[in-house]
């Protein structure tokens, strides 16, 4: 899809409700010897239930072999390609750890790296140097202040940080300052070319303070056997995105535990919630809470990620066996679209996010056609109805089952 | 597909033949407590035996999500993108109702509505007044003149209706006049900017005329109680598509009894068939008689789209059995690629167009592939060798299978 002017012409409100629960990382690969994925081997008896009377299908979430950050992948479920849509690596770092970033701001990601005696970069990740020695030194530079300019300095993990400075007259529009090898000095921050006047001076302005701040920073961690320099890229501010509510006619909710999630969520115009605990239960209560008030709830669960991550095959079956108990809470409050997915794979196997296309189950009683498929897995969606497409399709075909799409054309 | 250039590179001319069966608004969704879709459910030992031995698949006739229009949706099918050629609204409704409009002639959509005594809109669509009460209303209009212009003025449904202006140096450059709000006024029409000096004239010379035309209206339905003033949105002329002589090399023949489907076809430079009777078999009857003239038949079968509108799940499963009942008289014409589909789904369950893919048969014995599939229907079509394609690919599918596509490259 991609192309919202057909959501915005067909787009119409109702009363009908949407939810889209993103088990982070949900595909997954079989191991030996049973062969069988960590979705397949779940004992899941709720969400097979929904797969029998459902649609399966699976989601591509950028483009065929492309594993995806989170932030991208998010992008696409939500129905923005994310290779048009292209956020910047500041913004996007900085909502990956709770720093909100206006369409004034200006975010950037930093990386700490090791310079020798004559200032040339001999290692562009400080040794990869561990986020317990990276997390004073992120302390040290939220001490530099510069006239004017707000600033807020955060640790990512690793030699990885995130900067944002807020002030009148910011423009993003400055190249970065990693020179991309080791044997070469870091770069000073220099505007873009190309700019009107006033861009021009107003990212001029911007390079001048993020030198400033640069230079700063230099000093303050000279000394430092790892970190003792950094570069920044990825200039960015907020990239006022379309929001749900133009492009859907949504009145959106999103139900999420960490920072990035609830960061890409406010970028397309949803509303986050605040609330207590962090179980699929606590996500479900919060759901019921607000169930009057929205159209569409988007519910996230990031610990099938996690476990994934870590190779831990058992715990992300666990995870996912946990959200099938909780998941009566949810139908209970009958939506008339349900999708269970997620935002890509992170099979246990791979320790890693992966290219693998998503399961994606689509429950929508009153529109849905069902499949052959009997269970909710990897092979199963393999012969799902909605065969195999790419995620930011998904949007539309929830609103569809939702009928809320008006027919195109006579 | 939607860019022509490889067909016009490729296709060449050929004895064998083609038939594209549609059923409108063929596909469809499960009842209870069969489980089974209209198609499923229908005797249809043809039409099954067929699928075992060809290829089946799903088409998408514009996006995932969208329902489309029949204009649309039949565009798609003949391999125009009907987002890339957006046919305006007034020259598809104009040829729903068998209003011919020319390259030169301007059509638009006109829409009823109601409006207090200020002359602010309260209802945009005249509350959806009656057709019966409309078409009167309409008949009123037909009567207005204008010097130097030919006015066409025909009802379509509810508050809709037609209007076509004939005459020299007309241009359908012009903005709609449909506010898009209540509490605004209607706007008077007027010429899109940025065209040139002539067409701007021409265009200004078209607005000029509209608004005469809709002053003489107002006057005349001024005292109606629900649609006491009008809007006209989707000016347009016959878009002049590519013709199917010039880019697949075929000489192409409509059999249709509606006239909204002679009209696209009429588009895209089929020869539109005039015959007795209304009937599949006369249809077929029809394809017997010009089998030797043509390389190409469409035939149209309109009676599946209505009985799923009318929600007459039972009705439209005779529909099908009737077509499986007369093929034998075209299976005798031995076509080399005989295509049996829809524009798009109507379920009886929604009574309505939907956006659910397309099932698709494809038989064509001296080059298909056969799948696994054992009978013709929905289910069967998501297992089916042909997988789930675009709609616009259709053609270059039956071209190829017609063994009228050159190779592509040394």
């Amino acid at each position: 899809m991609a192309d919202f002017t057909l959501m915005r012409d067909l787009a119409t409100e109702a009363k009908t409700k949407i939810v889209l629960l993103v088990m982070d990382g949900l595909g997954g690969l079989p191991r030996t010897p049973s062969g069988l994925t960590e979705l397949e081997t779940a004992n899941k008896p709720n969400l097979n239930r929904l797969a029998r009377e459902g649609t399966l299908g699976l989601s591509v979430p950028v483009r065929l072999g492309i594993s995806p950050g989170s932030g991208p992948a998010h992008l696409a479920l939500f129905g923005y390609d994310p290779v048009q849509y292209d956020i910047g690596r500041g913004v996007l770092e900085a909502f990956g750890v709770g720093v909100p970033v206006g369409a004034q701001d200006v975010a950037a990601r930093g990386n700490f790296c090791t310079v020798d005696a004559q200032g040339l970069i001999t290692d562009r990740r400080a040794g990869r140097i561990a986020s317990e020695k990276s997390a004073p030194i992120v302390a040290k530079l939220a001490q530099i202040k510069i006239p004017g300019v707000e600033i807020e300095v955060k640790p990512v993990k690793e030699y990885r940080f995130v900067v944002v400075f807020r002030g009148e007259g910011l423009l993003a529009e400055v190249e970065e300052t990693d020179p991309q090898k080791v044997g070469a000095a870091p770069l000073p921050a220099i505007a873009k070319p190309a700019l009107s006047a006033v861009e021009g001076a107003a990212a001029q302005h911007t390079a001048d303070i993020v030198n400033q701040w640069v230079t700063e920073a230099r000093k303050l961690i000279k000394d430092e056997p790892q970190a003792n320099t950094l570069t920044l890229r990825g200039f960015s501010s907020d990239p006022n995105l379309p929001k749900y509510r133009d492009v859907y006619k949504l009145k959106a909710a999103c139900v999420a535990v960490y920072p990035m999630y609830k960061g890409v969520s406010q970028l397309v115009g949803m509303d986050v919630q605040k609330f207590e605990g962090d179980k699929p239960a606590d996500e479900f209560a919060q759901v019921k809470k607000i169930w009057n008030d929205y159209d569409f709830f988007f519910i996230h669960i990031k610990p099938t990620d996690s476990r994934g991550e870590d190779g831990d095959f058992d715990g992300k079956v666990k995870v996912i066996e946990g959200v099938d108990e909780a998941l009566p809470a949810l139908l209970d409050l009958q939506p008339d679209v349900l999708i269970v997915t997620g935002d890509h794979s992170t099979p246990a196997k791979l320790k890693n996010h992966s290219w693998h296309p998503v399961p994606l189950l689509l429950w929508a009683p009153a529109t849905h056609m069902p499949d052959l498929a009997g269970e909710f897995g990897e092979r199963a969606c393999t012969q799902g109805g909605l065969g195999r497409f790419p995620a930011t399709d998904l949007m539309p075909l929830a609103l569809a089952h939702a009928l809320r799409l008006e027919r195109y054309g006579a």
